[in-house]
Parts: C-alpha cells; structure tokens; sequence
C-alpha cells in the first residue's frame, strides 16, 4: 500500500553511515523522478549523485539540519546519510515551475523507502558556496538536497497538540516526534 | 512496485466522467498529502474537493489544460475529470517553501493511481477568478489544481527524439506521447 510507504517516509536525520548506498541506487531513484510529471514536460531538473569522495564532501559541508533544533548541528560522523542527490534545475529557458523540484524529490524518497532505506530533503543549503564548490555550471541552480541512507531513528508522528506548535522535538530517547494536523483541519 | 505506479502515473486529461469519485476517496488522497513531508513541518497547505455542484463548476470553468494542445479547449462534456482537489496554501506568516505543493500534488496522485484512478497537475489557473468564485478568503493563495477521475485515455512515454522537442502530442488513435529524457542526460 502507497499509504504504508508514506507513513514510513519520514524525515530522517541520523543514519548507518557504514551501510553503502550505491551510485546504481541513486540512478534507479532518479529514474522515479524523471518517470514524474513536470511543468509542460520540460524535464529542467538534474541530478547530483555522490555517496563518497570529495563530492559527498562539499554537499555535506554546506547542507544545515533541522532547523528548529537549534543545539544540534546535524548528524555526528558514523550517523551522516550514505548519499546525497543534489536537485538543481536548468535555468537557461526561465525558472519553470517550482513545484518539479517537489514532485521529483517525493518520488525519490518514496522510492529510498521502499528499498529499506530514508532520508530528507533539505532545503536549508549554502548555495553559493555548494555552486562553486562543485563547480557547477551557472545555468544550473540548486533547489534541493535529498540525503539518501538508512535510517537510524525513531520518528513517531503525533496528532498537533491545543496549542498548534507544529516545531518537532526529541524525546529522551532520542525519538524525533513530528505533530501532524488533522485531515479535517486541512480541508476547507 | 513503486515505480509501477510512477510509470502508471501519467498526465490523463480525458475521463470517464460518468464514473463517480466520492468526496471520501478524495479525502483519503489528501491525507496521503498530510502525511508527506513539508518546509519545516508548517503544514500550510489545505485542500478544497469538490465533485460535483457549483464548486466544481468553478473550478472546471478556471483551469486551462494542455498549453501545447493550442486547438484543443480541454475535456469535452462526459470526459472531464470526476473531481478536483484545489491546494491552497495559508500565506498568513509568509509564502514557505514552493515544494510543498509538490510533493503534496505527488502523493495525492500516486494514491489516486493506486485506486485504479488518474489525474493532472494543474497549474494554468484563472486564480483570481476562481478565489472569488470559491468565496476563498485572502489568507489563502491558490497553488495547484488536481484533476481526479478514472482516465479515458492512453498515455505513452516515448525517449526523446534526437531534436529534443520535449512537447507531448497525440497519434491519430488519440493516444497522448510523452517525451522524456534519457536518465544519463539527467545525471550531472
């Protein structure tokens, strides 16, 4: 069932990082992004696959975690993704529609979970920097990075509480815990 | 398979209108959405179904199908989509992130293909007439439409010919193409 997968497809932010990913997953996930739809099929994104070297490097060097967890600085070594995709977009003809960037990264992940396997989009990235590091041609801007692994945590979705605080948190035992509206709160 | 359902996931842009879709079905879409992911978990995206009654009439009479179809207005009487889900996002502390509607518009039509259904993204929208026909309050900026029926139609991806014209057309059977690029193109 689709709705099992997407239960499963949480955030993920702490992961085995001694289990590979290979590049030869990533193309297999990439190809459920490029199987999605797009605005006026115009199939603008690209994709930036690295599961080690100097690459692997520079996108986790310039990608920032969780927001609102304001004390921690993102997954330690030994918890980093397997891989990262890093999503840009061809920007010669205009910016197109920024809904691809969304669809092709939700086929992505779906897709990582249904090998076992999870991760996070982010995008929270320094872009400059990221640009030149990978040197990456001015016609292509970055949208998003998707960090590809297997999941090492707990992540429990709560229904939202009187208050509304839709912030995410961490138990005591170090469950992250994600407070969802109500189906019939988002229906006008 | 997933990806059974990414390939089966196409653009359907001419239904079996008489096959109804019930308003619960709709809603067990929209909590797929729910349960996706979104920028920073703000959850500002709600959703609006109609299938039949004035809001639907709305809604069909403001969008604007297939821009490359320039000599076709759209579904005809009897093959129009059974229903739509208008999302709608609450910009009251701000626009977030553009993917949301995204990923959401993914889900929602990943499950309808799961039910032996199909739809479009739409994103050509009379917007502002349709926030004045859905009496929609201004807190509210009209994202996407997504069509929802029961496809009339065979969609077929083709690999992209070597002029790289990326525009869908239809074959004397009606049958819809898609171009698509090749995956190593969309590697970087």
């Amino acid at each position: 069932m689709l709705k099992d997968l997407v239960k499963k497809n949480r955030s993920y932010r702490r992961f085995y990082q001694e289990k590979k990913v290979l590049i030869e997953t990533l193309r297999e996930l990439v190809d459920l992004a490029r199987l999605s739809a797009c605005g006026a099929n115009k199939q603008n994104l690209r994709f930036i696959l690295a599961n080690e070297s100097e690459k692997y490097k520079a996108i986790d060097e310039n990608v920032f975690w969780a927001g609102y967890y304001t004390d921690w600085a993102g997954p330690i070594e030994g918890e980093k993704p397997s891989a990262y995709i890093v999503i840009v977009k061809d920007i010669t003809n205009g910016k197109g529609t920024p809904q691809d960037e969304g669809i092709a990264a939700q086929s992505i992940l779906l897709g990582a979970v249904e090998k076992s396997m999870g991760g996070c989009m982010i995008a929270n990235i320094n872009r400059k920097n990221l640009q030149k590091e990978l040197q990456l041609n001015e016609k292509y801007e970055i949208t998003l990075v998707v960090a590809v692994g297997y999941p090492k945590e707990t992540v429990i979705i709560d229904e939202i509480s009187i208050d509304g605080d839709i912030k995410y948190w961490r138990d005591e035992n170090d469950a992250h815990h994600v407070p969802k509206r109500k189906l019939a709160d988002l229906i006008l």
